[in-house]
């Protein structure tokens, strides 16, 4: 009984996972949710709650399996935004969850415990070896994290005039791992 | 009468830009737009057509308003990626409408004339400078290009783990003019 509940948990997740990519969280039909995981509406709110709880469900999921998939490697930055760039590439619903978060809620009051906590950790790396002379100081460990996510980003997500020509997916990969290596260069001359 | 006309037109524009930077396209009413513009939805349609029209019309003039109010600068690609970061934070209605066309359509089918149109001219503009060895050769202009853009929406739009915590704004401006200066630093220390 109790392996039955795990499974229509996680069906319910997969379900949900899917119709919030598609179509964010006003969107997202708890209907459809309930109907791709073979279950009634009733064991879905039982399990899950409303559908702003089951969302966050949802967020906390998807960072699990980014922070599984795509270790921290402080000691290769470039090759981790690599990685994490084909990650975004392979799992588009990742930032597409996490866009309909920004577009349709105060992501303040979407904090997930998940991401805070794994975004606290890789910052403590990053701050160790910046103490160890391994990573240049000329920015803060959280502005460097942030950079190299950021760049990770391209050419999965967008802003107008910079909207990726379509090109081959491993020269924009090498884009990626070249500016992080060029950003953390470890030399004297930058900033003012 | 004219002047009417013209004067309706633009009512309609502004009312839809609102709409339609909050709700998204699909979220969008025209019923809404019209409404707020003090038209009729007749006029709206005879004026601009379908909803997905409309949504070109507002997405065009979103980039015509930027390309004028931050003009190219080739020769400072700091102050001009500091400037592009005032511009979205000032105007939140640009990377919004960005987003809701990237989530909600295919964006090969959404071209905007007016961005290719700008986009191809600063190319033009990064390769001249980096013919006259004014700017470094280790990137195409056209990633030299994405890399500023995409730096300048730091603080505006994020990804999972990277989301932005709360500080002050002139910190954040630092941060994007400082990287895109040591992105372009003259230096043969690169890549592989």
């Amino acid at each position: 009984m109790a392996r039955d509940a795990e499974k229509t948990r996680q069906k319910i997740l997969e379900a949900a996972t899917k119709e919030f990519s598609q179509k964010g969280i006003s969107g997202a039909r708890v209907d459809n949710i309930a109907a791709e995981a073979g279950c009634n509406k009733a064991m879905l709110y039982l399990y899950y709650g409303n559908k702003t709880q089951l969302f966050k469900a949802v967020f906390d999921n998807m960072v699990g399996s980014l922070v599984n998939a795509v270790p921290f490697n402080v000691d290769n930055l470039p090759e981790y935004a690599g990685q994490l760039f084909d990650y975004y590439q392979e799992h588009p619903e990742t930032l597409r969850l996490n866009t309909w978060r920004r577009m349709e809620k105060d992501t303040a009051e979407m904090v997930s415990p998940l991401e805070a906590k794994s975004m606290k950790n890789k910052v403590e790396c990053i701050k160790k070896s910046q103490e160890e002379k391994k990573l240049p100081n000329f920015l803060s460990a959280e502005d460097l994290l942030l950079l190299v996510i950021k760049i990770s980003t391209i050419g999965s997500d967008d802003s107008p005039e910079g909207n990726m020509p379509l090109r081959p997916r491993k020269d924009i990969r090498k884009l990626v791992v070249d500016t992080v290596r060029r950003l953390i260069l470890n030399s004297n001359e930058t900033s003012d």
